[in-house]
């Protein structure tokens, strides 16, 4: 059935699209503030179930790519998604149907709602990380068969590139890649182009519709003075990812950052408190948060989500804002089965982010060892 | 009136391209591989002046662009060229009527020929750079009025990279670039669509047939134990560009290379012989030969030709090939008055390569002194 994202969404949606980042994706702020004014001017969007688009009609992802820090120097025009989209759906002979998006985490769930405002279509409620991972590649839509290209590349100045046919979705990253350094380091891009039949086989679905229930469950429970964490747990388990574990609480102690191979590298330390008392969490990070260790131990790693929110009040922190002092909760959000298939692991599972073991799911036991 | 570009003509057209070349443009030996496989399979090419072109036909530039000694090691498919041009044709919804060059010396002579071959098309005799220079926006089609963009480039994997809408022509050098790299360093394109009416406007004319005619000048003296260096000279002046000035005969006694902002740059030291015993010239090289001087005062320099050849058969030596012990004569071949407007020399004369004086033609006088 469908709803609509109206103004007052987009608060709890930024909030619950920041968890959904996993330390990573962008601070959802200037994307929401774009699709804030996009709306004051257009109304509220529609957003659709992934069974709700026929099966011929054409859906295009929308989102900005590059790093998002540089959205805060290099602003935006606001129009570029919207160009970007209708100009692929011309460059493909099609008209697009609705608007859909290619990372649920981060920044980039606002940026399908600025497009189909502007162009006034709906946006389909599914992505294709269930979360933010760092390559136009680590994709359900590449993982399950669909080519991210023809794309075609938005600038605030109107600059408009296309990259109409590559060999495959490593060399869809790699130009991409280039061609975003060109334009200044960030650019919005329109790719993946489907149809509806397709996205259904694909897709995550619920995803943008997931960020919101867990934005709003969260501000819910702050508001009614009850636990902020269980509220997210319980709100990912109805969106279909697994119920949240609670993985650490304690202090950050060190913050180590460094960029390399075009990512944010990193590591988070944790000294432990209350029941973690006398443990330290190792979180690694490219660009995301990939990996959580208690003593050494591994106990949760991707694609399964690891969350760091404040203590205090639950609101998540991202791994740039993240420093000395804070106290916080350490969450691992378990993903849906579509994200790990063999295939699915392979793009992002623990080898994929270079290291030597399998993906597990994260027990109750770890947790607690 | 239209002629052909024949299997025969590909040797003396090469050795005239590399004179246009300055040094630089890349050396044509691949380039003239190229064309003879896909002449051998198609028979010649029709060379059209350009008012045999109707005002209203279409007239795409076919180019390779990026590090021509890259072509030696990374092997071209040879269909690029034709490949980008077709898809352009295609984007803007036209039919080429012909090709012409965007640069018409060193490899760039080649390349249209190949691309004309096998889409059976002509190509005109004109291009947009009246010798080799190392920018895309280095063109008169640039100078006077024409948008590089919509551009297309290819590569050897079949990739397709659409430049669709820049800002100006130097975002198009800027992304093209990025683009280029990520090809692998070298790529091939299609650009400045343009049509009859304006490249009659905006192109130089002539200079494929002047490439050939030089070479087949060379050729000749050689063979008739003439001096090649006049027969060069008296070519270069029937083609509408300046006779040639001997500048300096002597030995290479200095090369010094550096990499730099993506330029090879570089000084070539020539102590003098003869005539000029006693005496030093000095040539800087970006690229190409950008200027030559006399005993520390500058005597020729961009866009005049600075052309190192070969004293003892008036065949031209690339910068690259330049080494230690070569005997050579300095020749400057002064470019024709559509690459000297006010408009052109902003563009490519010495300011525009960092020096701080003015365009000045070469004299007799500075030459002897």
């Amino acid at each position: 059935m469908s709803r609509r994202i109206d103004l007052p969404d987009l608060s709890p949606l930024a909030i619950g699209a920041a968890i959904l980042g996993a330390g990573g994706g962008g601070d959802p702020y200037v994307g929401r503030m774009m699709a804030e004014k996009a709306m004051r001017a257009t109304g509220p969007v529609t957003l659709l179930n992934v069974d709700e688009v026929p099966d011929g009609s054409w859906v295009i992802a929308a989102s900005g790519v590059g790093a998002p820090t540089i959205l805060y120097e290099k602003i935006p025009s606001g129009r570029e998604a919207a160009a970007a989209v209708q100009r692929l759906a011309r460059h493909i002979g099609v008209e697009t149907f609705a608007i859909c998006a290619a990372e649920a985490g981060g920044v980039n769930s606002m940026i399908p709602l600025i497009a189909a405002a502007q162009l006034g279509v709906p946006v389909v409620d599914a992505d294709g990380m269930g979360r933010a991972f760092p390559g136009l590649f680590m994709e359900t839509f590449h993982i399950y068969g669909m080519s991210g290209t023809p794309a075609c590349f938005a600038s605030e100045h109107g600059d408009l590139v296309l990259l109409d046919r590559l060999r495959d979705n490593y060399a869809y990253e790699w130009l991409a890649r280039g061609v975003t350094m060109r334009l200044g380091g960030h650019a919005f891009v329109a790719d993946y182009p489907m149809t509806g039949k397709d996205l259904r086989q694909v897709a995550i679905p619920g995803t943008l519709q997931l960020a919101l229930e867990i934005g709003r469950s969260l501000l819910e429970a702050q508001s009614s003075h009850a636990d902020p964490v269980e509220a997210v747990c319980a709100a990912a388990a109805r969106g279909g990812y697994g119920s949240g574990l609670r993985l650490f609480t304690g202090k950050v102690v060190d913050v180590l950052r460094r960029t390399s191979d075009g990512l944010a590298r990193g590591t988070i330390t944790v000294q432990g408190s209350g029941p973690d008392a006398g443990s330290v969490m190792r979180i690694d990070v490219q660009n995301e948060n990939i990996l959580a260790a208690r003593d050494g131990l591994p106990i949760c790693t991707v694609p399964d989500l690891v969350c760091v929110l404040d203590a205090a009040n639950g609101l998540p922190i991202s791994t740039e804002r993240l420093r000395y002092g804070y106290r916080v909760t350490v969450l691992g959000i378990p993903a849906p089965a579509i994200m790990k298939t063999a295939a699915a692991l392979a793009i992002w599972g623990p080898r994929a982010f270079g290291y030597d073991f399998d993906y597990f799911p994260p027990t109750q036991a770890d947790v607690q060892a």
